[in-house]
């Protein structure tokens, strides 16, 4: 998480103002919905790469018509634990949280369920969907294809995307655990920010244009994938194996034969593939000694003894501690966003909410 | 892939000759079967530390009891997508093959179907059951708990063990695509390779007792996972994800729970737990589009213009090339696997087939 200097706003007047921003926009009640509910969901948890700092680029999509903000994505059942969610262009957060509703409907007798989504947009961040499931009970893995900015080992130029994988399952007595990577070992975002603050870069995370390593961040052409020059290829496999699931087993295209996302034309749809795997724990294992073997398995993680100064933490720890910061505090906004956010309430004709007092 | 001075044999004799050799200490036919064809199948496409090379050391396993070599491992469906192998304390191999193959019967009609396996032993490479699968025209993940070797990302003991992720997926037309990799970013095999060669190791992948970073051998206490100092949170996930399927999903205990596999005491049994998940691609896509989509994905990948005297290759690649050098020069084996293999021989009362010639 960067330090931001910005604005604060509670949960509820944030969502509230999300949500019609985008049925301002044009978006249909579900859409607004979906869209706002992982976005707002992503900062609450100091995910803020992934949070509503990306609003004011989904209205602009919105708006030129890279997503259609009114498709109601249709689910069909193709077996007893396969389903396929056609997005229509839409929110890929509208098609996602219906893939894991459904998902879900189907692992609860079935056990396991995988549900494919074609045809879909940037759906924010994997874990949320995941944790959806988690909440309700359930185990959920969750993959996306993205933008082709990451080499394969070996190579100089891009080929697959940050191409994330998230997990998340039910942690009895306590908040669900969350488990979100990208593939890569920073977002592209990463370079963004640090060509505006002139923070040089750590090693093996990125290439320059002609696929050397560069730490310099004005001079960054693609990333590398998680596990840098030398175990490169572990986390382009990981980015294949997410690729495939998002594509051959979605009916999309392969992510590195999708329009770059990053073209400023927004007046077509650059259609994603998600795919999310549902299991119903307590067909695995009675649910007392599925909490106990949990609570076990992470109570021995969180007692390995630490560096000075550190702590080690279960995964999600993080954002469950930042969760619970800003359940008190507001969610912060760095001032960009905020300024876009209150641009586009303009335009729209949207009230703005008066942020929290610092 | 280890340059090795040794013999080499051809695989047919190969299976003939460890097969005997697990028959002969006890083995039932279907356990030496089992753990024969991992071994040798391993072996048969270049993941040599994987393969033959620890027969001599499953053999001491049966002799001493760690591993009940007579044991039948027992199925139980669960739900119409889940299944359950008790490994009854017997070859890893064994109650592996069993799951993939009713993951199978499951996934056929269901679409995808999850089998854990909890009391079991050492499975091998976790990419011989992803693999049993996608030739059978299925995709399939296999992950598995082992030694708590691998520091917790600002950890100083081991947690965790190499916990790997394996996935397969049949190319029509081609050999299915298979990606095995530790969620560490090297097996812990490589550190004793590297004190008998005198090599340092490379940096950020192992910690010495005080839980410092160090690339001597000789002062490695544990591993980190992959990502090293400053991303090893992601293979520390992952690795995390592996252990929580593979106990908690399969009625198992925590990899950290378990008495460790380094011990000299053979007497009794280290329950191990495995997690595949299985799908039946006919069932998401048809076959011929999913047939298109994988090999254009493919070789769009391998056409990524490569560094000097490089090549962009999918995962498995390097396999299937070593697989075909191999049908035709013979399977090389190391010459301390070899003397090994020839003392058990001669123990056992086994023939030993004669190399080839060089």
């Amino acid at each position: 998480m960067e330090k931001m200097s910005g604005v604060r706003l509670n949960e509820r007047p944030l969502s509230t103002f999300v949500e019609a921003l985008f049925r301002k926009a044009g978006a249909s009640a579900a859409g607004a919905r979906a869209v706002t509910r992982a976005a707002v969901d992503a900062s609450s948890r100091g995910v803020d790469t992934h949070g509503v700092r990306l609003v004011p680029y989904y209205l602009k999509c919105v708006q030129g018509g890279r997503i259609d903000g009114k498709a109601k994505p249709v689910f069909r059942r193709l077996a007893p634990g396969v389903g396929h969610v056609d997005g229509r262009n839409g929110f890929g957060h509208c098609a996602s949280y219906l893939a894991v509703e459904r998902g879900m409907m189907l692992a609860k007798d079935a056990g396991i369920a995988a549900v494919a989504v074609g045809n879909s947009s940037h759906y924010g961040a994997a874990g949320c969907y995941a944790l959806a499931a988690a909440r309700a009970g359930y185990a959920a893995f969750s993959f996306t294809t993205s933008e082709s900015v990451v080499v394969p080992q070996d190579g100089k130029r891009a080929y697959f995307g940050t191409n994330p994988i998230a997990f998340a399952t039910p942690v009895p007595g306590a908040e669900p655990l969350v488990f979100d990577m990208a593939t890569s070992s920073i977002p592209y975002n990463r370079v963004f920010l640090r060509r505006a603050t002139g923070q040089a870069l750590p090693p093996e995370v990125a290439v320059d244009k002609s696929g050397r390593m560069t730490v310099d961040p004005h001079a960054v052409a693609a990333l590398l994938p998680l596990g840098g020059l030398a175990y490169g290829y572990k986390g382009a496999g990981l980015a294949a194996v997410v690729d495939i699931l998002c594509s051959c087993f979605a009916r999309g295209l392969p992510g590195a034969e999708t329009v770059s996302t990053m073209t400023s034309d927004f007046s077509f749809p650059i259609p994603l593939g998600h795919f999310f795997i549902v299991m119903n724990p307590a067909l695995f294992a009675p649910p007392a000694e599925y909490g106990r073997t949990i609570r076990s398995m992470l109570k021995g993680l969180r007692a390995v003894p630490a560096h000075r100064g550190r702590k080690v933490m279960a995964p999600g720890d993080p954002e469950i501690a930042e969760a619970a910061r800003r359940r008190r505090r507001g969610i912060p906004l760095d001032r960009a966003t905020w300024r876009a956010l209150v641009a586009a309430a303009d335009d729209l004709g949207v009230s703005v909410p008066r942020p929290r007092a610092r």
